[in-house]
């Protein structure tokens, strides 16, 4: 199983979590709007942090985390709405000649 | 190959190309600043997306989207600085139990 | 009269205005989602540019400009939504000590 | 004196203080990427409430609180690069046919 299969597959169990048993039944609990929060914060740290990572090589590993944050949350707001990040992966392989269901069989084999 | 590390290939091949022969190729030529700016205008419109998906389910595709354009912006910006997907997905994967190593041994077997 | 009671005029007339006469006209007719995207890349271009200025002092004229833009998208968005830079204007008086009353009282006189 | 001439005073006045004295101070101490920071996640809570606002009259006095916040956040960036409000309105102005000096000569008259 792939790591964003797995992360679809954590997100929707800690979906119905109690708030207090993780971060994400925590952003759950709070709700959409705290969700889009937190994806407009990390969108504009991975800009500070690109930023900063065109100037020292040493802070590319931070702009590395600052992505994945906002991938993150962008994939907890998607669960949220019951979407995944199949969804969005098919998005993307349709849009570079490789067919979603190919590329998801692909993935899973 | 799964999705991710075509579109690692892609962009690369993609980066030296002369500014009209692609869109990735004409923000390579803009800059780290044009791909940024993709990047803020697009995590803002998942934003409003989002919103308008909460209301009403058909927008559910439109925020699938955007999620994709702001996911891709950020792949782009990454290939700027000499990053990739899979630094990102390792990123994940660390923090979700799966070793980046044999995350990465399983999507290529 | 100061140039937020003049730039709160000018609003209010352009908001009627069919969209191909003014720039705040196109605006009202693309609707709040368009204006809500503007505020997103004027704020990414403030960083951006905040970023610029921070290693190069020429750089702050062009900051000026994009918290001008930021500023500006944002008053438009509150006329759609019927309120106006006084509002804005109240709540950070109402903050510094400056009762609103009297600091519009201040502003007119 | 009118709020925004109080207000770049008193930016200017907690600039140098210690951080534990007042908010201002404490954002001059973490430094300019937490002020970009602040204005990146008040940008993306100024969309929300105003998307909220849209449905529900009764959202509108939190969207002004929104921008003010936004606005100030603004405000203490440009401080720490020696930039004021003057410098905004001068530009808004400049941009709506009132001229800086005539605009500030009539909002310290």
């Amino acid at each position: 199983m792939d790591i964003f299969a797995e992360l679809d597959q954590v997100l929707t169990q800690r979906k119905g979590d109690s708030p207090n048993t993780s971060y994400v039944a925590s952003l759950h609990h709070a709700g959409l709007n705290k969700m889009l929060e937190k994806i407009g914060e990390e969108a504009t740290e991975v800009v500070i942090a690109a930023k900063d990572a065109q100037l020292d090589a040493n802070d590319k590993q931070a702009l590395v985390k600052e992505v994945a944050d906002l991938w993150f949350h962008s994939l907890v707001m998607l669960s949220a709405l019951n979407l995944e990040s199949t969804d969005v992966i098919n998005e993307l392989a349709g849009r570079f000649g490789v067919s979603g269901h190919d590329e998801k069989a692909s993935r899973t084999s």
